[in-house]
């Protein structure tokens, strides 16, 4: 007997009869003798009907008021959600963060889990009780309702999971595990069995939207056993997030490749290359709002250097304009860059132990005859900016190369 | 400066537009220097949408899941309405009933306050907040959301302005106030600017819907000032609902008639006239959960008497039904009844300083061929039973009678 906490994300819970069967499997879990834990998000579409309510009301809605209005999305799915439990004869609670003491911080609109008395939780499933939980949702010192920001039902689940020391977080939702990459661009794409942390982190943050990032790194930091599933599917093993390398399974040298086409690159010429330059450059993007992804700096010729950057697509031409009066005043010599690109890695954790993932990468690329603009490099990743109209085929020849389309041995 | 109580309902909050109508009258209060809690129902249709979806999920939704959902309706619309204030820059803070503590019995669905800890909402005050705070909701002893079944917010209102010691209790409806008969009957009827608790009791019990009758019971109990305002108009005194017969003013005899067609009327005839008889009647009826009104007995002749009752017009096949073998029992000699049949009321405190009223309303109904079917009288009302077809004009009669249709000297 375990005890399993199950995340359920919106499109599982968006009708009264996807809700009957997320009981159904609920029901079975806890027939087979577990302590179940179900944490559920709002109903899709929910959450955006009461932003868009609020906004017709104020512009910018206020924070503090916004987080009451948001909350009662999963407040009505864990309502419902316990009634179809009870219909099937199963025990069940519903509670929301406040009732659980989901205890936060006071940011509205994206707060941060502080601490889960998980005294009550506990009462109940000792009394054979499912708890559900209400996702995303929290309350402060004061007593205030918070909400995580989007997609923190997952923390929710991976902080409970955490709290009660479960034995796993599964998160269910419309995909059937983590792929090697998007099964869209490489049909031989295929599901991994499991995935380290590390991994999953950059997976997940270069594109491959299967978990909250936020929710990955906490399950990381508190060793919770993380697991992807279908919601829509009876059986299947989804992938397991682990937190160490397992040295008995089958270890490929690269679990992945991710990519991404919401970035353009912007590279300064003919900087000095002098102490402070970097900063120089980087302090006035980043005190307007702009987020930088890649830095590449190479050596310099003749006291000069290139200095890249890749920052979001929609803040280009932002950072442009933020910059121009930059290169006058360290006298580099211009600016150019460019938002046709794409970033495409290669991830895993076996590559630490191998040398060559790079030199394989950049062979294979070059036979494509696809141009490499940028490299960046990890621990577990090798990164490439290229065109962006090269990126499917990139991702294809990337995939192959690494063997990723064959069954695991 | 007042401590006022103000409370709208659900068609009053039923759109964005209509909730920033409401805070722009709450911040002309407000503007007037007064400390101003606002208590809110869930927008118009939401509650029916909530139980609704709760019924798809579970044909008798369980009643602590149902109430978690409900509660949902009035948390949404504070938040909006606080959003609306702060947008007209008035500080505003919402609070769930589980927050300000508006502690209930842990009865769902049908809860009943029994204490409320003002101490956040007078902090709030004392800070230049308008409190808003969701109505028809609360919370149990061991923190589990409750509601307080249909109407519940005018509760939340009446409560919360007697915890507070509030000056007045201001309930926004889509009618501007308490008339001495339906309009839609009698064009010439008039609004009363005050009304006895009494008289209110025994209006809205009778049919002239305006307040929740447990929110007038409670508004007695603790002395505080109801008012009946409307929420679509912009000035208007509404009907002030007063806990004592007030000398000074213009004393009317008859406030008003109130009126029923939900009822149907039973009689047994030839009951053997014994203590102990109506009992044997009514102790079946209402072990079959069936709500008896009117009753009448007249004196008996020759041991025998006639008992006739009122019950709901729905259970009057199953009072029949119910009464059957209790006939042959009680060895009574028949029974018969009718479902068209309405109740027409004359309503006043002054009646009790007058004589004449009942012979008053009888001599007016005879001299329009109206019989009369039944009789009940009590302190402050004289109601009668007569064929429903009758009903309209027999309150047309009475409400010329008494002299509703003169304005107040």
């Amino acid at each position: 007997m375990a005890l399993i906490v199950q995340k359920y994300g919106g499109t599982s819970v968006g009708s009264a009869e996807r809700i009957k069967n997320v009981a159904r499997r609920v029901a079975r879990w806890k027939g087979k003798g577990h302590d179940v834990v179900v944490v559920v998000s709002a109903m899709s579409g929910e959450t955006n009907r009461l932003i868009a309510l609020a906004k017709e009301v104020q512009g910018t809605p206020d924070p503090r008021e916004l987080d009451v209005a948001l909350s009662t999305g999963e407040q009505v799915t864990i309502a419902l959600l316990s009634m179809a439990l009870i219909d099937l004869g199963v025990r069940a609670r519903s509670y929301t963060g406040g009732q659980v003491k989901i205890m936060t911080d006071s940011a509205f609109t994206k707060a941060r889990i502080v601490s889960i008395d998980e005294a009550r939780i506990r009462a109940d499933l000792a009394h054979g009780h499912v708890v559900v939980v209400a996702g995303f949702q929290g309350v402060d010192e004061a007593g205030n309702i918070t909400t995580l920001g989007r997609g923190g039902s997952d923390t929710t689940g991976v902080a409970l999971a955490a709290a009660l020391k479960a034995d796993e977080c599964q998160i269910y939702t419309d995909v059937d595990g983590v792929y090697t990459t998007d099964p869209r661009i490489v049909p031989e794409a295929r599901r991994l069995s499991t995935i380290t942390f590390e991994e999953m982190l950059e997976m997940a943050s270069l594109g491959s939207k299967v978990l909250q990032i936020r929710s990955v790194e906490f399950a990381g930091k508190y060793r919770v056993k993380l697991r992807v599933l279908s919601s829509f599917e009876e059986e299947g093993e989804g992938t397991l997030i682990t937190f160490e390398e397992d040295d008995k399974m089958e270890q490929a040298i690269i679990s992945g490749i991710a990519f991404n086409r919401d970035e353009a690159k912007i590279t300064i010429l003919g900087v000095p290359d002098r102490p402070g330059i970097a900063y120089q450059i980087l302090g006035p993007v980043g005190d307007a709002n702009i987020d930088v992804d890649m830095i590449v700096q190479n050596v310099g010729h003749d006291g000069l250097t290139d200095f890249s950057f890749t920052v979001h697509r929609n803040d280009y031409q932002k950072t442009l304009d933020t910059l121009k009066p930059v290169i006058a005043h360290i006298k580099a010599r211009g600016i150019h860059g460019g938002d046709k690109i794409a970033k495409v890695s290669a991830v895993g954790v076996g590559m630490r132990s191998h040398a060559g993932i790079a030199s394989t990468m950049f062979r294979a690329l070059a036979e494509e005859g696809i141009n490499i603009e940028m490299i960046s490099t990890s621990e577990i990743k090798v990164s490439v900016v290229i065109d962006e109209k090269y990126m499917e085929l990139a991702v294809r020849v990337l995939h192959k190369v690494f063997g990723l389309d064959q069954p695991a041995a």
